[in-house]
This record gives C-alpha cells, structure tokens and sequence, in this order.
C-alpha cells in the first residue's frame, strides 16, 4: 500500500507537470515561467492538502518529487518548442492523473485521522487543485468552476469509493485500486458522452 | 464564551455559503462549482487564519462545519433555482456573518496567545478573506480592494474594540457582544450613508 | 548572522510595502486597499515560506514586521497622493528588496534542515512571491510569468550561490553578503541589457 501509493504520486506529479507546460506555452511564457507553472501545477494539490491537515509539507521531507516536477518541465519545455503537442492527448493522461493524485490525497488524509467527510474533500482538493492554480497563474477562471463535463464530481466519488470500501473491510490496496478504477471510468465517460451538472437557468 | 464562539462561527458559515451560491449563479456555475465557491467563501477565512496561526484548521477538527457549509450551499443552489435571490437582501445578513468572524477570529487568535496587533489582522483576515476567495475565484477584484463602503476596516475597529475592552478588564462574552454590535452599527451606517475612506486624487 | 538576517529581513518588508503601495494607487484603491495590498506584498514571500515548512509565521512570531508593514504604507500613501512616485524610481530598491528576501528565505529554510533543492526553492518563494499576491489583488498576471528581464532566475541563482559556498565550508555571514551581491549584480545588468530567457517559438 505504501509503495503504491508513492509511485502512484510520483506518477501524477509528472503528468501534471506536463499538463503545466503544455498550459503555459499557450500564454507564450517563457522558460522560468513555464517551469514555475508546471511546478505548481504538479505539487498544487499535495502541497494544500498536507497545508490543511497541519502536516509536514510532502515535497519538503522528499525532494524526490520536486526533482521530478522540474526535470519534467524542463524536457517537456524543450519537447514542446521541437513539435506543438496536442492538448487533446493529454485529456486521458490528465484523467489517470486525477485518478491518482485523488486516491493518493484521500488515503492520505485518513492516515492523518481526518473524520471521512474532510478526508473525501481532502481527496477533491489533492486531484483539482494543481489545475486551479495553473489556470490562476494563467489568468483564467478555472476550468473546474465553469460549466463542462464532470470533473471534481468525479473525484469526489472515487474518495468516497475509497473510504467506504476501506469501511467495509476491504484491504487498502484492493480499495485504491477499485477507487482509481472508477475515477477514470467515469470522467472517460464523461469526456465521451458529454455528461454534465445541472446549471441555473436564469439567464441573467 | 465557547458556546457563544461555537454558534457565532457556524451560524456565519451558513450566511457565508449562501452570499457565495448567489455570487456563483451570477457567473452560471453549475451545481460543483456553486457547491465549491460557497464551500470556499464560507470556510476560508478561518482556514488562513488557523494556517497562519499554525494550528489545527477548524473544519478538519470538527467536520460539523464542513457538513452544515455543504448542505446550506445544496439548499440555497436549488431554492436560487427556483426563485432569483436579490443580492440586496444579503448586504444586512453580509454584515451579520462579518461581524460573527471578525469576534471569533480575534478571540480564537487571542487564546492563542497572537500578540494584539497580529490578533486584530487575524479578526480582518477570517472576516473578509472567505469573499475574497469567492471574487477570486469568480474572476473578479475583490470587492474590498476597490473603494466603496468601509467594509475591512469596520471588522479592524471592531476586532480593536473586542481586545480593547478586554485588555481593560470587561470578561469575554461582554466584549465579544459590544464588538459584534460596533461592527453591525458600523456597516449599517456606512451602507446607508455611503461612508468611504480617502482615495487617490491622481487620475492617471 | 542572525542580526544580519532580522535587519535585512525587516529592510525587504518596507520596500516591498513601498511597491505595494504604488501599484494599489495605480489602480485608485483606497487607503485599506492599498494597505491591505501593501500588506501582502511586504509579508506574503516569507508567510508562504514559513506554511510550506509549517513552522512559525515570522510576523506572527515577531509583530514589529507586520507594524513596519503597516507603518511604511501608511506613510507612502499619503506621500505618493502629494506627489507621484516615479514606477521607474523603485526598480532598483526593488532588487535590493529580491536581494534581501531571497537570501533571508533559502537561509531560514536552510535552518530549519530543508535538503538544498527546497531550500533554494524556498529562496525563490520568498523572495517572489509578494509580487505575486501584488499582482493577483491587482487583477493582474503576474509579472514573473510573463516574458521580461531576468527575476525568479536571479533569485534562484543568488539561493543556490547561498547554499554552495556554505556546502564549500565558506561561513554564512559572508556567503550571505556575496549571495545578495550575485543578485543584485545579476538583476541590474538584466534590466540594463534586456537578458532574456528563451520562450516558446510557436505563434499561436
């Protein structure tokens, strides 16, 4: 369980960092600007997380994952300025990095005896976060507050899927992995059927 | 005094969440986002104020905030749905939920052993920092940055007043009551009779 | 050492209360918009700093920061509504000021047993960020994200300059001195010949 759960945050710090990059090179930054934003972007979530539980910050008692956040900035940078990548490609990278950072966050906060309804935000928070600030520090409202299809909502139930199973007396590692499993079935639903929220009506 | 704390703090949680729903729907956010910005402007000025104090954040102590923020922003979401909510109708209910913060904010700051001057900043801060976050994230300035009725510095005045009295021997409660009505009298004045502080001469 | 840090770091909070306060009257705050900005701007590198490494907030700690914050912005309110403060006049002071907060911020980080990747990190975080939150209150994208004149860079050169000699046996007073000298030299030949980082070629 431990181990899954430090590679799985690994993972999702490089597939955020991308995600990052590929954000700030339609804003046209420029290196240090880019690598900030993919920083932020990759270690946003965690970094609330552990801010909000009054724990010790992960990226300082492991600077693994900085490394890891700014060495894939800076190959994404040069990769990105030789051929434009899709942003289209990384929908589903993006999802498996939501999935991750999702499950990771929550199982985190319950080690930290959070009570569940904090831990499932908790789990919110870790997966959307690091997007909100990229899409903060590029100047634009975020993603996840307008209109589209599921996204926190998703998140939101695969924490709960976690700790409820957990509840049940399902192990740890089978858990995460039903819980991440569900993640990426439902917002891979929700990119292909356009499934969405119910918004106001009132037009003004 | 703590169950007078306890009441105030959640009862400006409720108004809170609502003043943020009725901010969302002017934006067309669906049910997450509306559900999230309230969330937001209704736990996050006392959520800087525990992080900067380096303490337990409130809400993941006891998760009673959390709940009663979330089921007010699901009520208010769909009542808002049904009916438009004037914006007018909440500058007064805005002022009750400012004037609940900034005493709690103080006090909880206090028993912390902040000194004064950072006590008093900490009543600002968890008075008018949960509709920052909501402006923030509706991409717009911060109502309080730009000039209009006096709106932070009433919470200052009142979180001075609350220490103040205190210093000066009146027990806690007293104080927190006489702080609470100086803030409401305040803000009600200054929306009535339009009460601004100086601003720039300079056009350019 | 310690001297050294609390007068250089109490130096960096009055220039950037100065800054601060110059681009609220740019925008036409009024008088607690603009200290409330002014505020931000002077204290906010070293609050993210002390949060990430969850130890104590300095101004928390020690109020005479957040009263000279407080102090110097009240003062250049009233000056700069006399007399307009030339932007161009601050530039250099402004250096001086990234000088200050970056070596003060890798060092505490330093202390407080970071491993040298995040402390340099934290050089950086203290020494930018304060502009960041300007920006941000201000509406603004944040200057350090956008192409321009070498900043972030020379702060993280100037963090890592720290930390290398003191690695190389050389004493913290004096790879303090020759730190913020490598900052300072850095910046001012970056604003005299327009040293650029690479940004991306692709138009769109």
């Amino acid at each position: 369980m431990e181990a899954l759960l430090y590679w799985a945050g690994m993972a999702a710090v490089a597939v955020n960092a991308i995600t990052g990059v590929l954000e700030a090179e339609r804003k046209h930054m420029d290196m240090v600007g880019a690598i900030t934003v993919a920083t932020a972007t990759a270690i946003g979530g965690g970094t609330l997380r552990d801010v909000l539980l009054n724990r010790e910050v992960f990226w300082v008692a492991d600077q693994a994952y900085l490394a890891t956040a700014i060495a894939v900035a800076v190959l994404t940078f040069f990769w990105a300025r030789q051929r434009p990548i899709s942003e289209q490609l990384f929908l589903y990278p993006d999802a498996v990095g939501l999935a991750l950072f999702s499950v990771v966050g929550a199982q985190a906060a319950l080690q930290w005896h959070a009570p569940w309804l904090v831990a499932s935000v908790m789990g919110v928070v870790t997966g959307v976060f690091g997007g909100v600030l990229r899409d903060v520090f590029c100047n634009q409202v975020p993603l996840i507050f307008l209109p589209g299809e599921l996204y926190a909502t998703v998140a939101w139930v695969g924490a709960l899927t976690l700790i409820g199973l957990q509840e049940l007396g399902v192990d740890g590692t089978t858990a995460a992995w039903v819980a991440m499993a569900v993640i990426l079935v439902l917002r891979a639903a929700a990119i292909r059927f356009r499934i969405r929220l119910p918004t106001f009506n009132a037009p003004s």
